[in-house]
């Protein structure tokens, strides 16, 4: 990730500022205000702004005239029952605002979560920036046999090269014909006097999917919450992975406590069943139950040993 | 607007606090947060807490590293032009919570607004206030004759006397029971040793609909402005405008120049159907229009001419 | 629950009714429709209309040209997988609408649930009907002692007797009031020509929040699932309980395999937490584990063994 | 358009089949059911099922038990009261199912629409189709000298040529490096026994935005109102607006009192912001206003000059 000198200079400023307030402040996020996290080969995700904390959960939770107590100890109690039993909306009463980069590919993932409000970089409007995906060399996987849309080993050697070899050559030839069907440079100035260029939204067409694209994202911590559930799980794909795992190191700072929560009950966790419950009691009863006794699907039954940590 | 001496030591303690921030601030609505505004007899709306403000709107319509332009000049023409043409993402990276106190038939009104974050005070979980909306002597209205939504001439003398005698009796008959059978004082004490209380999610069931409730409400600017453009409206219920036009006053202090965009084009202007604006051509032409000649429904040519200030 | 004769005329009307259509329809669910199922004393839920099958969920998440495999047992493997995984979309592309009346308290919890379409019946607009909620004998509940928001033992004789009188008579004088206020009989006639009523949009405001009122309820397969599985739930109030399990059967009927899906995996089931789950295998371990050495609050252990079938 | 002959096959059997209901059925809507539209080169639409009509709009805005008056006149009457004023719940009531195939820079507009349901044809689990979109000729245009995100004139001879050679041959290359990397024709087989492919949600990145994609996608009369009136105004881009337009003619087809409605209120009107109206009034009473006096913007005088027929 590369900033532009004026791009810098810009955040700089914005951290630099400082102003008095009466609402609630988390000096942990503050520090981390503005500053962006390196993701992936040029994205970054950083927090522009946020409101509430771990006690305006509480406050809402108990709709009361001041800022929820100060008593952490009775705060994460209150938190972690709310969370454990799906009482969610008290944790939709706090907000926070990222300016994402990252490849089209995985903006297309990211957008389907719809409660959140999204300002997106207008191709319409203005050149995107000559920046690409590339996957590093560890990431070049194969497709995996076991699971239609999983990863399996990594390729190797030539064919590895071939790979890193086309998505490079494309995506720059595709961006250099951009450019010319555009005839505007990056910095908007006409290459060829002479002709006119193609409309900007047309000729975005032309970019590939690992092109770099940017917005503005807002959510309140609910849908945050769920949204890392999902894209932070083992079963997400990698490049929007990295997303939600910068953004859960941002959580922690923010709302430690909802965090702690959260990694206990929702990302550790597991669900269970009817039929895996009764699997399990009858375990604990000291019962050897097979997957024929079971009743459960081979599939079912393998993803609950995998749960309990034994073989299927 | 009675608040206990606990409640008003409460807020002033939060508006005591300060803390440093690198987050944007609006001076003007920091000087309000926390002190509730009173609306009707018992109920009032207050902010609680913020996020953004009319340079978030820009920056958010620009996608940009920085915090949007200082000029104030730039910022009002961009604004100006989103709200005009229906580009309302921008004003969405906007955030504000409130504190409500309302009363429940007001409060059904209000959550039909379904892009919004709601904690309401829990009647199952706690007692309610002894508080009731009793209408002020001005507002007890008539039903209309020509509008079945509407409100028509202000009762009077002993009609007058008898509704307001009815409203306050009957509310006050009913929470008096509603304690008796919760067998609970408003400090939680059990009044009668003897006996046990019926639950408290079934015996507020015997509470009449002007009695207060409160809870917390969050949404964005676009949703704020929508809410306010139903709800400050002529058309709408008398006791939920009151809430309305206390929360346009907070927006001018939080966002002037949205404020200002929203009164220009949605609050005074009009909008004109295809025939509609055909007739205005036709008038601006010289043309004599009537009625017959229009093409308009008798209600339609009349809401018209109401809006071009002319007879119908 | 009692109808007028020109309802039931109008609902035997509906379902006389028969045309030819090329989309997906569900003949279990096509015998229901229009048929309200009593709830509580004056209430009723009865579907109205509906768009998409199991079928439709499966079409879906294979965005294909036909109408989905009639193969049951493959699309049973893929429904059950995608509910079991939270891949909740496909479930949104089918639709069904209700009409419901319900005590307002009632309709207070039941409008929480956002992602859904509501037209209530507009008491600005027409006068209520005189019918109120009135508890059963058995369902006289204390305020549990144990649980804030639950219910204990029931009430019985005398007391049980007070409750009852209380709630019938407050709930007709209120209503009688409301009509006397209004000076408009339940058809519409003036009862006093030689007075004005109060306006419908305050008069209102004194009827009791176990008056019934009724709606249209539209909302989609996935949203649906998700409020059964919080109103079916044990915690849920018995008032609101019983809506949702009357529309539990109407889910079986129209579709049967998601609906067995359901109640395998979300209302049968259990969440494990990180902490639980290492408690769980330890067990299985053979390890003796007791609160103490597990981690766990008093609240979570007791609230495992519960799940697990065993002594807390 | 192509469609495969077991996709042809397909759409012939969901249209054969014929099934008896209760519900409302739309006989104009169902002669086009199933059928695909072709939109752009490659793309379509096609209506897939269906919920309500006009007479559902009416029968929410009532609550009744019936099916809405069978008086067209009084239903029209209502409909066209709902539109203009606003009350936008009721057409909530009515649901369309649409399948649609269309280039992801298309996808990418329309998916900003959020309250609608949405399964996309996942490329991290099947592979793409060869098929993308390139412009006809007459819609080659340069970029609007005006406007920042509009269309100018139309690109002719020589750079015509060059742009539609660069779209094609870009567009192929990178397809058949997509192939070659992921080592699987579109059939499924593995094209070199000898080695391993990409991952498919890799793979992916290589295409270039024009690429076809397609999925279901579900929505309430309202919101698709709302969408029609952004997609189908004459500032969209070219490349949705024509989907949006064939979908007007789905809506006329299927609720044809909304349709008039619409067209008359929302697309032929215009909205005069306060000063704007005031500018009308003077106009209407003889007064000679210009820019300057009218105290609008240059802009905003241009756009209202428009609105009129007046030369600016």
């Amino acid at each position: 990730m590369e900033l532009t000198p004026e791009q810098q200079a810009e955040i700089d400023d914005a951290r630099a500022a400082r102003a008095e307030t009466r609402r609630v402040t988390v000096p942990g996020l503050e520090e981390l205000l503005y500053t962006p996290v390196p993701v992936l080969d040029h994205g970054f995700v950083r927090v522009i702004d946020y409101m509430g904390d771990d006690a305006a959960v509480v406050q809402a939770a108990r709709v009361s005239y001041g800022k929820g107590t100060r008593q952490v100890s009775t705060d994460r109690g209150l938190i972690r029952y709310l969370l454990r039993h799906r009482h969610t909306t008290p944790f939709e009463m706090c907000e926070i605002k990222y300016h994402v980069k990252m490849p089209i590919f995985v903006a297309r993932q990211w957008i389907r979560h719809r409660t959140a409000n999204v300002n997106e970089y207008s191709a319409r409007y203005s050149v995107l920036d000559r920046e690409f995906y590339i996957p590093a060399p560890d990431q070049l996987a194969t497709q995996s046999r076991s699971n239609r849309q999983g990863r399996g080993a990594v390729l190797e050697g030539e064919e590895a090269a071939r790979v890193l070899d086309l998505l490079k050559s494309d995506a720059q030839q595709t961006y250099d014909h951009y450019i010319e069907m555009l005839n505007e440079s990056e910095d908007g100035e006409a290459i060829d006097e002479g002709r006119d260029g193609l409309a900007r939204e047309l000729a975005r067409m032309n970019l590939t999917l690992n092109t770099y694209t940017q917005w503005y994202w807002k959510t309140d911590l609910h849908n945050l919450l769920h949204f890392l559930s999902l894209r932070a799980d083992a079963h997400a794909q990698y490049e929007i992975r990295v997303y939600a795992e910068a953004m859960l190191d941002g959580l922690k700072a923010w709302c430690p406590i909802t965090h702690e929560a959260f990694m206990d009950y929702r990302v550790g966790g597991a669900h269970l069943s009817a039929a895996g419950l009764d699997v399990v009691k009858r375990l604990l009863a000291g019962e050897d139950v097979d997957r024929e006794t079971s009743g459960l699907s081979p599939r079912e039954w393998r993803e609950l040993m995998e749960s309990l940590g034994r073989e299927a």
